[in-house]
């Protein structure tokens, strides 16, 4: 006899009775709003093109990191699953036993996130009313694959169905945006924008930087021999995005170091970085001075910067060796905003006509560097509880820790910065549940009048977001 | 119509009714006890002259970091809030002009500790009962501007109504103390007493160290030129200091970092630093000697320690050129005292005479490193949640980091720590109401027995403070 | 009238009623499994002997660094509770005066694990009806030291009694493991296992270090001239150990740093290092390189490894100079793990036969590396709160901040890792109270269903250690 699925109307918010029915009255006025995604890895082609998605485990499972790490860090191994391998050595290729693999692991998402975005899909997008485990698994199998091959379950379809008023994917500045041309070109509706991420043609240290920096430049015709010329291929790419819709850059850096070199300096580096391999300290110096470049360029032509620092990317030799990178294996280090931003903000920090959003991994700058840096700094802004964190208990110390001293109105509303597409909705849920819980706390403690948590609830969910990322 | 502004008489306490109850009778017990104020920085001239407050701008506003950074970090210039200039050049002037930004912009400090410092000023100093928004502005300006021109709102008739035993202010080594004087001279009776703060002598990175020192020893009467002349210097205006009341000295260095230098070796850094511009290791090594000298003196002549670490300072370049310090623009940076005091610890640290009060404003060291410290150390004691968390979320954490391992008997109570005089109620009132739900919480936990909560209720409210600082 | 002595049967519960009701549920389904204790300090002489317990002084204040710690905090002297001296001299030796000390001053542990745990000793395992004060002293003692005398509270009794399924003690790599051959030799059932904790042969910085290799290597009849020896003399002694029951070793090391050196450079350093005096680096090298060796040894002989890193052993000098080391002053330092463990990772980690537990005092870590690491790499599990995070406070920030990222079944249940035998099953107690309180909060929030809070609850209690360890 299978357990059933629901999800509870009042999930999430916090048991106090009182403090649970202000929370579900400030919900209810922001459930319905639309959703605006503006940083996220979905694929434009699903939205071009509106092809099915292949089946449930291609969907769910094999592309989905989160997942995977899960079942990989107890046992599972990530060929069982099917993800595809460096060399193309095959791996696992029956969507179906990869799916039974899953359900039968299906307890170890147990108080995570996942298990949440989850249950979420697969109740609302998919209706099933049991839980998944081993007996299920079948049932579950059938149902979705059934699903994806009707016309419901195309992107199309699900953008509209999921109320979304504009998603931002995330492309390099070698993309010729022919994805976001097609959806333009097409006779949908769909707001589909990109987002400038020019981490290939910053880092160093990418193994291809130089071959990067050469084809960049070449798409942008520009000389790849000058820093000038580089700079105008950076230029002449954002404008090319901009036409794309892109109204923000993102940067994910190995740490939030910045640098203002002067002229001279930064044009030898320039040409020691794309001449050969350099030091650790060439390379950081050089995404540093880049990210003020970023920033003046922002100053110019309005494109709202995004910081993503503190990871250690890869951190499992084998599995980089096996299956690449974006494989489960990121980890973060210990963040520091203070002195690394400095350079940057003794130039921009205090221009009104710069929007930089910060994230950060580390939990603890939260409330050292973070809110005292944005409660101050009118070009900071704090982004939300990013990846790990993108989590209840994350929401939670995010708004405990944050908001004293950055208060609500320096934070710019949720990202789901996801390329699980079926899950988007979930996650903006958990926001604005987490959210409206947190409000409904301050308003019965008398920290906050009633009547203002129902406008920073909808400032959270939507009027932020929007302001913050001009879209 | 404008909204009601009411002072709930259950704020800040846990939303769980018996929990709530527990934690009125507790707060019931403590709210009128005397308040004992032993760290801030109130204008020692407020109580020496008795002079009216200028007007709400000059007293609300202006002067008040909090209230500043959060308009400045949504793009209101300081110019237009009045904020003077270091060459002069004129700022906003009329002071209803100011009060209106601040209004029509008061919803930015939803959710901060400054909106909830506001509303009791508002409410409860000025019998307000209207909220601020644009609507009000004038309504506020006109109450508050009346009420600052009669007698009960001079700082002697304020010191008394908001029931204060004591307050210390916080003077700089070269201070005449005329104003302390003259309060004791004065028939008034009030306790007002200073503290020692010899920063500008002994941060070798003050741009005007050199000068401080030779005035300082000039004052003394001592021998700039050796450091045996330089270390009576302090002798003798500690003891000057001590004649104004203070039981304490502060200490506001850039990290915990302490030294204990051979007699030669730190009569040739004396030499070093002042004679010219020296290296950070060297003015480093200067702090963290003179701490431990401080210590030394503190053994000798019984002031209590305070050491305020862990702050980059001034950390906007334009701002601070234009407007100077102290503007909003420190930020915190990361803390570490385990290694840094331990050449202190080693010679003073099981010294009954000492007390060595600790704050910090990496909360990350609560647990890891000071409560473990002050577990252990006779002569340490934690200070309460410092600046950026002297709110309800950084006394919740402070409780529930550094209790457990520090216990309740090794902290010192309350601090306010602040130069906005009419906010010294609210301030003690949001810790007290704190610590009684926290109390109120381990009751209903069954982690605390109810008869000693009132204890402790009591200890953390007025008794831990006086004895800690001897006042 | 002394006041009254009780534990509430819902202690440490949430207060919300309804969560409550879950917590009491959950906790009614684990408190009476038996105990299983991983890791701990007691001593095998207890069982192997099963002599009584001196008296109240030296059971439970004498050795117990928790309580002399927090008392020397406050002034009280190691010498007037009796802390033996490392030369011998003389300190308080009536049991009954110190018993007096501590129950005058039993207010200071108000808010402290050490009250919850010494108050159930007191009530439970002596049936004590009167909270412990000065007036109540002498009652408390007179009780204990008459129990202490009977059978029922010798430790093999109190064993039995307490359901201990199974306890590890720790013992050194010179120990002969004479007394747990007696407790397997004695006619008593009770299973009481070792744990091979090698530091005093890794760890260069160890006074002792040269002169423990050679007696180390002779213990095993191997050479210690030889890196190869020393391998084979810990290959032997692991044998040794697991013959004795060991699942398992123990590694306290500074930090998490690992090495993996080539042949010809480990062995060069272990000449060096068993030679004489050595630089802090290469100590931390040949520690680190000895880590993966140690990880190597535990694949092949299948022994868990644990690593409890980043202390600052005997803080206080003149404490360590006349009391010697664990005298309360070890003092926590800041972490990092993702940098120090990716060389034996990089070797190890991803394979199914090694299992390693980290643990760690610096809280931050949870969330941004631990629960990472573990939620993706196979070997890698995490231990729980250590320490000073062995507390109620404690196990709620790691179940906060670890759950969402590392799951339930990547962590490994409870370790009471005392030496306090007494105390045992309050801490368990407490461990299994929080735990229920959180799956409790969860499933009120509609976050876990509560049939699967029931098999979680089993899990953290019983399940997930007995497997995690091979007990």
């Amino acid at each position: 006899m299978p357990k059933p699925l629901t999800l509870h109307p009042d999930r999430l918010f916090p048991a106090e009775p009182r403090t649970r029915d202000i929370a579900r009255a400030l919900y209810a006025s922001v459930k319905d709003l639309p959703i605006v995604s503006p940083h996220g890895h979905t694929d434009p082609r699903w939205f071009a093109y509106d092809e099915p998605f292949a089946n449930p485990a291609e969907l769910l499972i094999v592309p989905d990191h989160y997942v995977f790490r899960m079942l990989f860090s107890q046992g599972v191994k990530l060929e069982e699953l099917g993800v595809p391998t460096v060399d193309g050595s095959p791996t696992a290729s029956d969507p179906r036993a990869i799916w039974h693999i899953f359900a039968a692991n299906y307890h170890l998402f147990r108080g995570t996130p996942s298990r949440m975005w989850l249950d979420w899909v697969f109740a609302e997008a998919f209706g099933i009313d049991v839980r998944l485990e081993a007996e299920t698994a079948d049932h579950y199998y059938d149902i979705i694959d059934a699903a994806l091959k009707t016309p419901a379950f195309r992107p199309r379809a699900l953008f509209d169905r999921y109320n979304i008023e504009v998603i931002a994917t995330t492309e390099g500045p070698l993309d010729p945006l022919d994805h976001h041309r097609a959806i333009r070109a097409s006779d949908w509706n769909g707001k589909v924008v990109t987002a400038y991420r020019p981490d290939p043609v910053l880092d160093p240290d990418d193994p291809k930087f130089i071959a990067n920096v050469q084809r960049f430049c070449a798409i942008a015709g520009e000389d790849a021999a000058s820093f000038a010329g580089y700079l105008r291929a950076h230029e002449k790419r954002r404008a090319d995005f901009r036409a794309a819709g892109a109204t923000s850059t993102d940067h994910g850096h190995p740490s939030a170091f910045t640098a203002n070199l002067p002229r001279a300096e930064i044009e030898a580096l320039y040409v020691k970085v794309t001449s050969g391999p350099v030091s650790a300290a060439d390379a950081e110096l050089f995404r540093g001075h880049m990210l003020t470049e970023m920033a003046r360029m922002s100053i110019a032509d309005g494109m709202v910067m995004q910081l993503h620092p503190g990871v250690h990317r890869n951190h499992n030799a084998a599995v980089l060796a096996r299956f690449g990178k974006d494989k489960g294996a990121d980890i973060p280090t210990a963040g520091e905003f203070v002195k690394a931003l400095k350079p940057l903000l003794d130039l921009y920090g205090t221009d009104p006509r710069l929007t930089l959003i910060l994230f950060t991994l580390d939990e603890d700058v939260y409330s050292r560097e973070l809110a005292p840096l944005a409660g101050h700094y009118p070009a900071l802004k704090l982004g939300p509880p990013w990846w790990f964190h993108d989590s209840p208990e994350g929401m939670r110390r995010f708004r405990e820790r944050a908001t004293e001293t950055g208060g609500f109105y320096n934070t710019v509303g949720f990202n789901d910065d996801t390329r699980a597409f079926l899950s988007i909705p979930a996650r903006h849920d958990v926001a604005r549940r987490m959210d409206c819980g947190w409000l409904a706390q301050l308003v019965v403690e008398h920290r906050m009048e009633e009547d203002e948590a129902f406008e920073v609830a909808r400032a959270l969910a939507y009027d932020l977001v929007k302001q913050a990322y001009k879209l």
